[in-house]
């Protein structure tokens, strides 16, 4: 590092000349991949965004002027160069840096941004504040990538930009990526836009002009401007996107060139109204490897820096992901249907739909960062006849909340939705828990909501709902390891709503949904060294719940644990009480674990089940709990 | 009526001649004019698309073809022509007709369309299935207006539009309205494409140039529109957004010109590939007040079709309605604090921010249909130290589910989120009712939840929100009259999470959160008269909910109703068998009074609130089923 460890805010930054700054790139991004290598973490976005970083610190007035980054994990760079230098080796473990913006953690995070697409709308309200409030001289940037551009709420902000006076500045960093390779019509438009040879050199000739008259009045930087975008429009016969907005489009500009980025910025970072900056960047940029196949590389785990080799743990004899498993399955179903179809919002790498989309290219979808399409085209298909299986992580679908409702379960539409990153996900953090979906889900009418307790059950639940249903069915499971080698099972039609005993005992009833039963079998073989019997019972079904097994647990057993991995209000736990409420059921205590009243922070997995109470040492806790009681009951009873 | 009373099916339409055709639309506007002026509905939409629901229906072979209306209140057309005519009178009736497309009325109907905005994605889904199968001769049509296309979803899906082989016609219906005025970008640019008189005039040459060559190849066809499209921007100066999304785009062209439009249909409806049709219609066509005045005309209640005028019934004496409260309170606090902003999705007229809009102009901003950017844009002004009233309908919101976890409550943004239309609605039916929100707010970490039981708790509610906590707020209310006359009570600061007896009692215990509550005192005030005694509560706080009244609740009722004008899952009665649970009360029985778990049909409001059991009928028939239950109880007790 020659200057980067120098450099405690961006003030240090403003002190250095042009090429002390491209030194300060080559700086941040060595230390990027210095730190990745050893402490994972999203890898390729950051190394991509280093020159526009270092351009923004340099010129604009932060943290006065505001930097929204849409996804947070684009922002490394700008965590590192605003005093979190020396905390970065602490990113996305618990107690340290989240790995996306937070206000908390510093005044230069404008916004929390763990969930694509936001910035527009976001930067737009507080540069709408600014000239609320007559601030004319603060700036508000937004920067967004090509990827969230494909979400629709990513327009809704363009098309409001020009409806109020405000001076945002929207910086679209175009890297051809969201994580995996980006789609759609805005792709090609983009793509298309950015690599007309002709176009190109009939832009730089004309940006040469307007170079030369740095000086010229502003009337007439605009006509030059808008000579540039007409010409541009009559070479590529491509049509200006943005502007079709009333938003005035400069690029595209090298994103990795330092010199010309720092002098476009300064050219129109102060220029009034709103304006659009596009840049090409390349996705992993400085680090081969990452450049030649940025989905591997978006979020890579550990690597060895040097050789650029991925220290992959080997899988041998050790049970597969539940992704695996969900993705080997439907090419097994599709291979035998050809009704079966997949759709996936931008995830088909981190969900597995990768192996479909490889075997039937024709009948899976990947869509984009479009959660809301996502599912209504699900619909669609499955109006037609088709049995689409949508897989979507679960706090991805709380933005397609209103499509499951009124687009799906009102139509009692045979749609698969398959909640991946279900719970407590680790390092990702607060925005990307998956905990809702039980609660959220649970009030909409006509739906199935199953939770497998292991891969055999993802795989007779997928059948199920292919096979066994006519109608919405959803399947919650996590990220992750699942629990047993041999997980090639012939899927069978299991029944709707019923759920099973795993194990009798006498003390006490547990009931758990989902992966994390497996932790509550532990505690209950632990207990029962203690000498506590505890029957389990693994739901399997939110919804319909088994009020068979409900009814047999009430009369049998005084004291009942509930445990799922998911926020405790309105839950699975709160379905046994309403259950017991309405039956009549007067006698029996239940004890609800799950994830309480507050939102969760990043760290591992097992550290974040630790923290809120679910994994197996709090299970046996609370079993234990509920024995003493039980004993100090009886004792009671024996006393009268 | 000449020819309408003889079109029982599309297949009556496809033996009329132009002139025929002419005539059947004069018919089908005059049928819907005289039904309408006694059977309140949507009015406008429907008279202006006239002439495209003829044209579709001669030339399309449905329901073989799909025709998929984006928000089925356009529909009311479509519906008459295709065998419901003599049904038309239940529209929106117990019973009867739905306002919108249904699938279960007619297989007519191809998709349920409440919500805007959903049509692209579900046509294309469907689209996609024909190309499957195979199907090639299967067409598929979205129609959706210049309103629905300001919503995210219509761009997600536009942006997938080219993704996958299809034969895709989108039809944008380009009325300039929503409900309200149109907003944004896209809007502006839709104006500056059909306005440009030059345009026009060679878009016309070209035109008949094209029609003329009706026989010449398709590639040929090709270059000519081709050529259309260049000569457009060049004109216009504008850029053709569709074709940015590699749609092919026509038009535009005006949709009430019955033969044209059948034309260019003609020409464009078996073209491979997806293709968007841009047509320009009046709102309220045929009939002049409501031409003239489509915002009130969207749904204006009866009128007398001769005179034009609607049939207001007066109001003086009565209470407001609870928007007006909700308006005339936010411009009282906008003239005190100019923090104080109004931010909604194109409901300004629905939710009375009217008031703000003239009042304040540049502090209330009505962003379109477009929910998940209102609450983003909030949660961005509200960083800033703006306090922003973001008003949604409840079901609408669900539209920005994620917005409100993400986005406000994870920073626990000072976003006030007031929920109009909650409850069952009437008429709008399945797809607007607001009946989920307590369910799916529930378990979000840091929002307060209220309910107001009358006008002065709105306004207290509101006044509390702004002054008395630092944080999201929700405020949720139904449709309609409120309870008092004299509603301008001085607004106060009300303790967060703190419910109230509105009556004292010995039999029981009612608990009642919202405005349902006053039907509650209804049927506690008859039972009194039957010797009941029912101690009544307003919860008005949903979160933090009022634990200090639910244990002297506990401690001193066995007997506990619950009632809240919502989804009886995971809602407030749900709440306090939690509570219940928690704090190990198991004496008390607890009775949930709420909508059962299905969806509820269209009809009154009262007749809804009869049939989910809500009403205050209802309510009674609970109190006294309790109170027989108490007796027995007790007649139990005496004999032991």
């Amino acid at each position: 590092m020659t200057y980067l460890q120098d450099i405690n805010s961006p003030a240090d930054l403003k002190k250095l000349d042009i090429e002390q700054l491209k030194q300060v790139c080559k700086d941040l991004r060595e230390f990027i991949i210095e730190q990745l290598s050893h402490n994972p973490g999203h890898f390729a976005s950051s190394l991509g965004t280093v020159e526009l970083t270092v351009a923004l610190h340099y010129l604009y007035n932060t943290p006065y002027d505001k930097l929204v980054w849409d996804v947070g994990h684009q922002a490394y760079g700008h965590k590192i160069l605003t005093g979190r230098r020396d905390l970065f080796h602490t990113n996305r473990k618990l107690g340290g840096l989240s790995g996306f913006t937070n206000p908390k953690e510093s005044e230069y995070d404008t916004f929390v941004a763990g969930h694509a697409s936001t910035s527009i709308s976001a930067a737009l309200g507080m540069a709408v504040a600014a000239s609320l409030n007559g601030e004319e001289n603060r700036r508000v940037v937004a920067i967004i990538g090509d990827g969230a551009m494909t979400g629709g709420m990513a327009y809704e902000g363009l098309n409001n930009v020009c409806s109020q006076p405000n001076n945002l500045l929207i910086i679209l960093n175009n890297n051809d990526m969201s994580i995996d390779s980006n789609v759609g019509g805005i792709q090609d438009y983009l793509v298309k836009m950015t690599t007309s040879a002709k176009y190109n050199k009939m832009r730089s000739k004309v940006y040469q002009s307007f170079k030369s008259k740095n000086l010229i009045s502003e009337e007439k930087k605009n006509i030059v401007l808008r000579f540039n975008n007409s010409v541009k429009s009559l070479i590529t016969q491509q049509q200006n996107l943005f502007e079709g907005f009333n938003i005035r489009y400069f690029g595209p500009v090298d994103g990795h060139d330092l010199p010309g980025l720092i002098r476009v910025l300064r050219n129109i970072m102060d220029m009034k109204g709103p304006k659009l900056l596009h840049i090409k960047t390349v996705k992993g940029k400085g680090f081969k490897p990452a450049e030649k196949a940025a989905t591997i590389w978006h979020a890579p785990g550990l690597f060895d820096k040097e050789t650029g080799e991925r220290i992959v743990k080997k899988r041998i004899d050790q049970p597969q992901l539940y992704q695996d498993v969900f993705g080997h399955t439907l090419v097994e179903l599709a291979e035998k249907d050809r009704k079966i179809v997949g759709i996936t919002p931008a995830m088909p790498t981190g969900c597995s739909m990768t192996y479909m989309m490889q075997k039937f290219p024709d009948r899976a979808f990947d869509v984009g960062i479009a959660e809301a399409h996502a599912v209504t085209f699900s619909a669609g298909l499955a109006k037609e006849g088709f049995i689409p299986f949508c897989n979507i992580y679960s706090s991805f679908m709380q933005r397609a909340y209103d499509q499951v409702i009124h687009d799906v379960a009102l139509q009692k539409l045979k749609v698969i939705m398959c909640l991946d990153r279900a719970g407590l996900v680790g390092e990702d953090g607060p925005t990307h828990h998956g905990v809702f979906d039980l609660a959220y889900l649970r009030p909409i009418p006509n739906l199935v909501i199953s939770a497998p307790y292991n891969e055999h059950d993802l795989r007779n639940l997928m059948y199920t709902a292919a096979y066994g249903n006519e109608g919405p069915f959803v399947i919650r499971y996590p990220r992750g390891q699942g629990e047993k080698v041999d997980w090639r099972n012939q899927p069978q039609l299991i029944p709707i709503g019923k759920g099973k005993r795993l194990k009798s005992g006498s003390d006490m009833a547990l009931l758990s949904i989902g992966t994390i039963g497996n932790s509550a079998a532990k505690a209950i073989a632990r207990a029962e060294e203690m000498g506590i019997s505890v029957a389990h019972y693994d739901m399997l079904f939110l919804k319909p719940i088994d009020e068979e097994l409900l009814h047999e647990v009430a009369k049998n057993f005084k004291h009942i644990i509930t445990l799922e991995n998911g926020v405790i209000k309105g839950g699975m736990g709160s379905a046994v009480v309403e259950f017991l409420a309405d039956n009549g059921y007067i006698d029996n205590r239940v004890f609800r674990i799950g994830i309480e009243d507050q939102f969760v922070t990043h760290g591992t997995i097992a550290e974040l089940q630790r923290i809120t109470g679910i994994d197996a040492e709090s299970i046996l806790r609370k079993i234990k709990e509920v024995y003493e009681l039980t004993k100090a009951e009886a004792r009671e009873v024996q006393m009268q």
